[in-house]
């Protein structure tokens, strides 16, 4: 068995105060450092340690080099943002390990959680997401939009609140708005909609409003929106932005 | 306005390997510090720290207090195992704002978030959540059982993967079992299940099983369970325990 060994690290939403200990110590024991570059660029290494950026588009590449580099005995760390196991990059290298070279599988992996963008963006507002929720990309790259349809009518027709990962990007403008209007038909037009923008970040920003009035134009990339269940209630505060939350009767 | 704050503080999954430097800022800040009694245990405090722990069936009277001890000027910290945010603190806090008195609106709040159990078991394991997924408690003490039943169906048939907080207690004995039952007429019993105990902690506990499986015996308290989507996946590991994941294409 080989003395390396990968460490999918999650660096929590972005600022180092939400980087736990444990994802700190395995960033510093890691030879080489793999990962979106935006991510990497967030993190300070060592003279001798490698960074080895890559693209958002190349997930699965990523994961299958940084599997063989440690199969051939580096320590290396897969850097993901938020957590590593909420559409990131811990899915990827399994898929890696799976049909990769039975060395992928008796390497040594370690997937160290994070703070996730649904929990800072929960946290930043109230805690919309303090009853049964379900979290649901939106991205119809690797899924077909009809079956995101149906776990959107699924969620309101039941009563779950939503996190709602990749809302919007360039090549895909329409799915965050085609979303909200799917859920008008189910739920009450005063559903509490959240817009969580780079939450943890110096450009942070959020946005809360109802289903009625949600724009896709309030999203970008960054955004991490959150739809109320019909439980959910806004609690309006003299001087101070609105709390978001779900009863934990709900 | 008062000077005082109540900080909600999520604890992580269990070591102080997984506390962030946010939480643990918020902890050194405040002066008093309310929770339930075992996650009061875990952190230590100053001389002139004082702690007020309490059971885990008060929360609505355990929020009252540190809301009213902050609107005296207390720096207060109410203390939560994982993510406040999550079956948690957060959500009981936000309750007691919108019904208490006007100045519990005025109150500087703050919600720390935390590593959540479902994340911490999920990185246990592989990737469980790694596509669509719900997070369900299977606790009826504040909903009926008949709606967790529309929320179990609903979710196995648009393929969520799953988490369940709460799954059994003494005074909850049937419930797991009831719920993997109706989840084996919706879904194949080949399905992955995880009973993930107290990760993070000493008495860590990992158990891969299936659907046609698994028992509710496997579980207590301090379990969190994950039913896989029709599309999650283990990878067998010749000396190591399985690798559990849902595929981004889920």
């Amino acid at each position: 068995m080989s003395a390396g060994k990968l460490s999918v690290v999650g660096l929590g939403p972005g600022d180092a105060r939400f980087l736990t200990p444990e994802a700190q110590a395995a960033l510093d024991r890691a030879e080489w450092l793999y990962g979106y570059a935006p991510y990497l660029d967030r993190i300070e290494v060592r003279s001798e340690q490698r960074k080895i950026p890559s693209d958002n588009r190349v997930e699965a590449e990523r994961a299958y080099e940084a599997l063989a580099a440690a199969v051939e005995g580096r320590r290396v760390a897969m850097v993901s943002g938020g957590d590593p196991g909420v559409f990131a990059m811990a899915a990827a290298v399994c898929e890696q390990v799976e049909r990769g070279p039975e060395a992928f599988r008796t390497l040594e992996l370690e997937i160290v959680p994070g703070i996730s963008a649904m929990l800072a963006a929960a946290a930043a507002c109230g805690a919309p997401l303090g009853h049964d929720f379900c979290v649901i990309s939106l991205s119809d790259n690797l899924k077909p939009w009809t079956l995101i349809e149906r776990r959107l009518d699924a969620a309101a027709e039941v009563g779950f609140a939503m996190a709602f990962y990749n809302p919007i990007s360039k090549a895909r403008p329409w799915q965050l708005d085609s979303a909200f209007a799917r859920l008008r038909e189910r739920l009450p037009a005063a559903t509490p909609v959240v817009f969580a923008r780079a939450i943890g970040r110096a450009d942070q920003r959020l946005r809360v409003s109802s289903l009625g009035e949600a724009s896709g134009e309030w999203a970008d990339m960054a955004t991490l929106v959150i739809v109320g269940s019909p439980a959910t209630r806004v609690i309006e505060r003299p001087g101070r932005p609105p709390l978001v939350y779900t009863p934990r009767r709900a």
